[in-house]
């Protein structure tokens, strides 16, 4: 393993968020054990920051998640929140500007051109959870757990569920957002919010090798495949082929699937557009 | 447990459904054995009476469905309807209203502020199926068994399918609805239908304990929660993230989550807004 | 077991799909082992003209899909396709028609009056695996693969995972799009894109078993059940249960809804609409 130069600006402060690219797999870690890596504002800013490089980077062909420390990460900063309520207007304009940020975060890692994998250690709570259920895979520590737990302290996850409902059934979902309980690793599998179980401590280098194999692939044919499946699930069935047949035209056009093909009908390995 | 005074009035003749408070917990027993609580006209009425009233009863913070006898609830009253053959329309008009009537129920549920918990034994079919998929969760007893039956009888569970549907995967729904056939507890609990299986007998006290549990959570938040559920997952995804964010946000300057945040930084019992 | 003549035309070359009609189920036979049974030009055209009949024909009460061979279906004939890169418009054209009119095909298995259930053996890819998503039911030999490699060939597999992501949750989908790995046939039951799995050998006689028991219902009854579930699944919850209501008023005027409530109340068999 080739490790190159990390490619984040280098942190004035430490960043809460560290980057290491290697094989074309960009390594992103969550690192600030201390708080149980929360999405502060400077964690949610390193990543949308760190999120936006990688969308427009074209070495980077798979992207992984992971985190330092005990936890995968909590969710929101309470502190920094309660902070807030000493605001003029209670903190309503801090609130609402920072669930829009953690949306739009989660959000760039739908749209992210490469897929997005989570490596889970220890827990995932709440905008955590949605973390792990925004990434298009997952891989978990067999101890690992996940939750919703806001509705323990007042606040249903309702950001949350945004993602956990699009991942999981309708009542594996309610039952963690109601209750708030911690589900373990085999329940997140048999629920489909994760994809795999290693035993503890082999969860990133799982998803890494998960990662590089599909860093092999054409990231054309990806880029072409992973925003239209976001996009066609959300459309009725008769537009979803219209628009995914348009989306594969397209694909067959473009150069790697030329080379794909051919390679393939050639029985030699093929050599993918950069 | 002090059970409060049952607060459904009084019926003139012996209501189907049985309502029972305690501890925060509105239990609803669906109390006509002897016809496999079938939801007859009079069996929807005082559904639709009944969760109306808890509707907008702030000291019920969770609710069950469970029934007495052998059966759950095996769907419609099929004397019913026959006899509404003989009408002028040929049932028409009866029909039409009396499936409204059920959808109305249906989605009275999935519209209570509450959390609504079935506790199932025996058979659950046709609409009772439905009243099972309707809920937020369930529990059920180990020998339970499911079914949307309407295909052996040339009447096709069009109106159960809309809540089967929207609980387990495609291809699951599809093969109860086009065999008829009952499918085990195990099974259903694989499909996702119900959270939790308890040894038969025991399925009622499981889901009590449960609902106890999540009375004892911010009625405040489970009511933002719950509705924002079943709204977001109608909306794409980006307009879902918008409307759930506000809501949270709305959440977030509630007294409750002021109250509940600010135990658990103190490590004290939260005090709810009754 | 009674076979009828077959009903599809006499073909003037070897047709690529064979039809055996019998007690009500039409078996659709994909057979160009040879080539895998690919979803060439002629076979798309061979199951459309064939799909086209049987959606008008009332003594075909079940519709099975399987194959000759060691491949189920490995979807498209990369050969045809790659031809076509000598077109003027390096194939633009026909690719667009060909993607077109292989969605046609599979919405014209979820629009058939008639429930559809493949019998899956050996492989099932790319279109392949669309196939059997598109379904209604299936039944898999437990030695049964199903995959979308597309991605390691170039092209994402975007039109299967539009009838794959409708089928499986959203991580069983993408781990199968973004690796392309093959996945077995435990693998596909835990997903919900099969049913059953059955030992290899026995899973045409155990689709027609149940094509069998799904043939002697009421035709009527499925025929408006069939069309309801796909529509009503793409509304929003007060919407489809209007639909379905509608849809199941009608169902409960027709004959066979008469027919088999008044047997099933009179503990006799009912004779069903032909």
């Amino acid at each position: 393993m080739t490790t190159t130069a990390t490619r984040a600006p280098a942190p004035t402060t430490a960043s809460p968020l560290r980057r290491e690219d290697a094989d074309g797999v960009a390594l992103l870690v969550l690192d600030r054990p201390g708080a149980r890596n929360a999405l502060s504002d400077a964690m949610l800013a390193a990543l949308a920051d760190t999120l936006a490089a990688i969308a427009q980077d074209r070495s980077v062909r798979a992207v992984m998640l992971a985190a330092e420390g005990p936890a995968f990460c909590a969710g929101h900063d309470l502190k920094e929140m309660t902070a807030h309520r000493a605001d003029p207007d209670r903190g309503r304009a801090y609130f609402a500007d920072l669930l829009g940020r953690c949306a739009t975060v989660m959000q760039a890692i739908v749209a992210l051109p490469q897929p997005a994998i989570a490596a889970v250690n220890g827990i995932a709570t709440a905008a955590g959870c949605q973390l792990v259920a925004s990434c298009d895979l997952a891989i978990a520590a067999d101890d690992a757990r996940f939750g919703t737990p806001g509705v323990s302290i007042g606040l249903f996850c309702s950001t949350p569920m945004v993602a956990l409902s699009r991942a999981v059934a309708a009542k594996h979902a309610m039952e963690m957002l109601l209750t708030g309980d911690l589900i373990g690793a085999e329940e997140a599998l048999r629920f489909g919010l994760v994809n795999r179980l290693v035993p503890a401590g082999q969860e990133r280098a799982e998803a890494l090798a998960l990662a590089r194999r599909i860093a092999e692939k054409s990231a054309v044919a990806i880029r072409y495949g992973k925003a239209a499946f976001y996009k066609q699930r959300e459309l009725p069935l008769a537009e979803a082929y219209h628009y995914a047949a348009e989306v594969m035209t397209e694909n067959m056009l473009a150069r790697d699937a030329e080379e794909g093909i051919g390679a393939f009908v050639a029985k030699r390995p093929p050599v993918w557009e950069r």
